[in-house]
């Protein structure tokens, strides 16, 4: 018998050579169906593979990202299996998952492949799918596997061969297919229930142009045709909301050949969102005790080597400026510049905690075919803002913090969340991990606890905490279901050290203080970029670069129509008026097009009565109503950012 | 007879061999004992020396910078013939007028000259000034100057001959000293009636301290003992208010050696005063229609190539760093990213004016030695805008930037300032001035007219405008008299051309705006120092970085002072309380030391009636008043940007 370790600690016996689906059936039949492959002492495993030791255990479903990959994975065999069958002789490269989907390179030979033919290929890969055939792994000498790829021809495989040692190569089979591979894979075909192939491009094997073009096939499955129609539908409406186009329809930002790549230039209507986001955090960050502080996009090489930035970070940050002998480097991150500050003036037990904050400008070097729109940028602004704590205060300074993030949520409607809670791995401390085991045992708890009492949803991932601490990245789900990472919380027991900053404690002795890193709103690039996503560009009142286009019907309205505009700019409401010779129709449908919230229509009886005829952005026409009822409203709306 | 242009136009005849002192008598004996120089045909001349030609032709007095100039450059003589008459042997570099004042090189030989020393030395110089001595100028052959020198054994006035060729030589000789001197010099020594030295230093000769060592010794001198006493009082005033001493006791800024010299790092409580400072700049550019914008610290070395900052002000931006085959720089100006941003858009007549402004981060490279305190940093916070207009909207626009000028001095208490305006020179048009003449000519008709509209005092300067346009630098003058440079308005013809800007007009063609660039509030760098400075860091309340301290008389009254500060808070004024276990005396001490405006005294009579003792900062007692009273009062004052 062997002891098999539970996610929750309860340990069960079961005989020699059982496997993860045989587990699943003895707990239940239901979860056996869903069992796609299992985590056995931290690896993942075919669910059909014996296990013949002790081990942790747990089964991997749908809704474990490792499960998602394995049944990606198996997917792009069973796609191999397919073209196989219709272009014999195909050679293959290789097959990985990826974000959503998996693809497979392959060498057609003198064939071509269209996107007419992708049809074709899901068609049958359904038929094959439906043979219900098992993924079958097999442990193969080197000789043997070469063999085998010689006689078929396909030098591709036999060049990953020549990087495998023997006794470490496997072969997986499913139905006719048989391919070299380190596994593991879904039980049977027959789980894949839905197939959809999106798209086929050319790819250089192993990346070099240099090398002879292979034909990469993208394609997504899942486990339920419903799935698969949410997800597809989520595309669609993805495309729709896309913050590239968007960005470019509403005036939001631009990028120019003569400034560079990745580098944002924020026009009016993304700096009036920009000036919002950060009037919201300093507003909020002011009522929780933050300061605020400016620094430098700069600073020497020396500043980097302190931090430990260099040489390990070198290759995200841009290069060096030689300027009087000294390197420059423009700063990737703000902690640095913020601890020169907290030194810069002696501490006491009475200033801490210090909490300081700037929407800090950072700069990261991205290789240029990763750029992409807003969410990948080479220039970032940083909501940024680190506590300075004592250990007993650090409970309290973290809990404030996932206070912010959940006022946040709130605010912009974010309704599923997850903090992804990093932590150390002890067999690395020293190593990968600051060599404090009681400091990370503590921190780690007190922050278990904080996301525990505060009821944020959360999953603890072993061995990815940072260098100095614990790491908390947040996630986030858009309108339409899409995931986004928002930002990163860190602990940080280390560069104090490093840094030399210390307090005076209430004994009189000098301590070191715990440092969190916080930015809870994350870069302006990536949370405009979300933002126009998940609001389809129609953002709340509160946020919108225009907030009321007033419409005269006709010329003779145009200075009425300036009148009620005047007084809304007096209340700080950003209105403007359409004095466009346009008809009323042309008006309102630019104004919609520019998702302009509310669009005020003027004509004589209005101008008669003082009164506007009120349209919200795609609600219509909400009925006459007198100016300043409208303006006490908007005022409101826009005070407690409403959501609508 | 020869023919004398004054500056008014009016052409007077006098006798050839005519002097500037001759035609100062004629118009009256009072201005002729003012007179210090003149300038004639456009050089700065002797008020002695005869004229022979036809001239335009200035008096310069002491009112005029080549006045003063000259009148210093005669003090460098006199303070060099009495040091000879002290110190038989003495060798002498040179002795130019300085920012204030003058210094003279020398080589004293064996001997040493101490700060008591400079003593003897200033009653020495008022001995020979009282002589009234001419300054005597005399052409002479190079031989000849060179026999004096060789004879007289001064090797630095020898090197100076040997960069001369022979008949530009001039010796200037009073009482007993001759210089070699390319002058011009005030008539006599009898116009020195107020002398002091200043300081005593050692300076290699040539700068290279490879050389020997000389002694420099600076002073400075007036017509009048007033004038000196209170240019003396004005420097023992400003080492108080030095803005390095107020910034460090304050709060307000720090430097770092591992970010880098020149590189300021603003403390919570200076980033107060540049949120209050963009505040304003922002309501005031709202207001005046004005759109904002965020750009890029970096961009390609084409934008610079296009815009003609490569590589003509190379020199002053900070190096390149090389990235992707690439060269990225640090933008020293935001212009270029400015009109990237007009372009982005396809622009109309509708669109014009069009405003766009940024406090935009700029990076100029400047010499280590020449960095100084706020005032001359590497980073600068530029309040920076840039309107896109047409030929006809221009004189408009840019007296809505005069008037936004106005306003902030009448909101600074800046009383005294001037524009010096900047024009193009006919002769240099196309070489270092754009070939437009007639462009030229009416533009600066445009700004001369709204200059005298508005009333604001100006002086005019042929040939200092902008490559691109005439230009307007703005001097103030702080509270203790000293002058800064503001900043600098300049009207553009030429960046427009070669960024390719246009707009559609009226009749469907494509045409090229006109760009003003403004910055009326200069940097936060500059405008903050001359802030510390103006106001001795006794900032106006809304400006201050902590508004109103609470002081509790003993700790019995702490939560009473919170509930008071908690008050103020939430009517957004800056609050803190004092709850440190200190007498009232010390605290009360303590909050004037960081020049808080407002103290608030609690005790049991106030926490009784629900009142506050009010004390403001240099005042002293206001008396006892109701919280509500105080924080109305408080409020207005903010909101106001009352200067007291």
């Amino acid at each position: 018998m062997i002891k098999i370790t539970l996610p929750d600690g309860a340990v069960r016996e079961y005989e020699k050579g059982t496997t993860a689906l045989d587990i699943a059936k003895s707990i239940s039949e239901g979860l056996a169906r869903k069992v796609l492959a299992a985590s056995v002492n931290g690896q993942v495993w075919d669910a059909t593979r014996p296990i013949n030791e002790d081990a942790t255990f747990k089964l991997l479903t749908w809704n474990d990202t490792d499960g998602k990959n394995t049944f990606w994975h198996s997917s792009a065999h069973l796609m191999a299996e397919a073209v196989e069958s219709m272009y014999p002789g195909v050679k293959f490269w290789v097959g990985p998952p990826v974000e959503n989907g998996f693809y497979y390179d392959m060498d057609l030979g003198d064939k071509k492949m269209s996107e007419e033919d992708l049809v074709v290929l899901e068609k049958k890969m359904n038929e094959l799918a439906k043979k219900n055939n098992q993924y079958v792994r097999k442990e193969i000498p080197k000789a043997d596997a070469v063999q085998y790829f010689t006689e078929k021809g396909d030098e591709y495989k036999l060049d990953l061969l020549n990087n495998l040692q023997d006794g470490e190569i496997t072969f997986y089979t499913q139905g006719e297919f048989t391919d070299l591979c380190r596994g593991p894979h879904i039980p049977n075909t027959g789980l894949i229930k839905a197939i959809k192939l999106m798209s086929i491009a050319g790819a250089y094997w192993k990346g070099d142009e240099k090398n002879k073009q292979l034909t990469r096939v993208y394609g997504v499955t899942f486990p339920s045709q419903k799935e698969l129609d949410e997800h597809l539908a989520m595309l669609e409406e993805a495309k729709k909301r896309d913050h590239r186009k968007l960005g470019k329809e509403l005036g939001i930002y631009t990028m120019d050949d003569d400034v560079g790549p990745g580098l944002i230039l924020w026009m009016p209507n993304g700096t009036v969102i920009i000036e919002e986001l950060e009037k919201l955090a300093k507003e909020t960050e002011l009522a929780g005790g933050y300061k605020r502080v400016v620094t430098p996009h700069i600073a020497k090489e020396s500043m980097y080597l302190t931090s430990g930035h260099l040489p390990y970070y070198a290759d995200s940050m841009f290069p060096p400026m030689e300027m009087d002998g000294e390197k420059y480097y423009l700063k990737a991150m703000n902690c640095p510049h913020h601890h020169k500050i907290f030194d810069a003036e002696p501490k006491s037990y009475r200033d801490m905690p210090y909490r300081i904050a700037e929407y800090g400008t950072c700069y990261r070097y991205e290789q240029s075919g990763e750029l992409f729109g807003l969410m990948r940028v080479r220039c970032l602004h940083m909501n940024d803002a680190h506590i300075y704590c004592t250990k007993e205060q650090f409970a309290q300074e973290f809990k404030a913090v996932n206070d912010m993030y959940l006022k946040y949520f709130k605010i912009f409607g974010i309704d599923k969340y997850v903090m992804r809670l990093s932590l150390h791995d002890p067999e690395k401390l020293g190593q990968k991990y600051v060599n404090e085991p009681a400091l990370w045992l503590e921190t780690e708890d007190l922050v278990r606890k904080v996301l525990i009492e505060t009821g944020v949803p959360f999953v603890e991932v072993k061995g990815e905490g940072a260098f100095y601490g614990p790491k908390i990245d947040v996630q986030i789900w858009s309108a339409i279901g899409r995931e986004f990472t928002l930002a990163t919380n860190q602990v940080d027991f280390a560069q104090s050290r490093s840094f030399n900053l210390s307090f005076t404690n209430q004994n009189n002795e000098r301590e070191i203080p715990l440092i969190i890193h916080r930015a809870p709103l994350g870069t302006h690039e990536r949370f405009i970029g979300f933002l126009l996503e998940h609001y389809a560009g129609k953002l709340p009142l509160w946020l919108a670069p225009v907030q009321v286009k007033v419409l005269p019907i006709s010329d003779k309205f145009i200075d009425y129509a300036k009148s009620v505009s005047d007084k809304l700019k007096k209340a700080d409401i950003r209105a403007e008026v359409d004095d466009r010779n346009e008809k009323i129709g042309k008006k309102i449908r630019d104004t919609e097009l520019m998702k302009v919230p509310y669009m005020l229509v003027v004509g004589e009886k209005e101008m008669s009565e003082h009164k506007v005829a009120v349209r919200r952005q795609g609600k219509g026409d909400l009925g006459v109503k007198s100016v300043d009822e409208f303006l006490a409203e908007a005022v409101v709306e826009i005070k407690e950012r409403k959501a609508e």
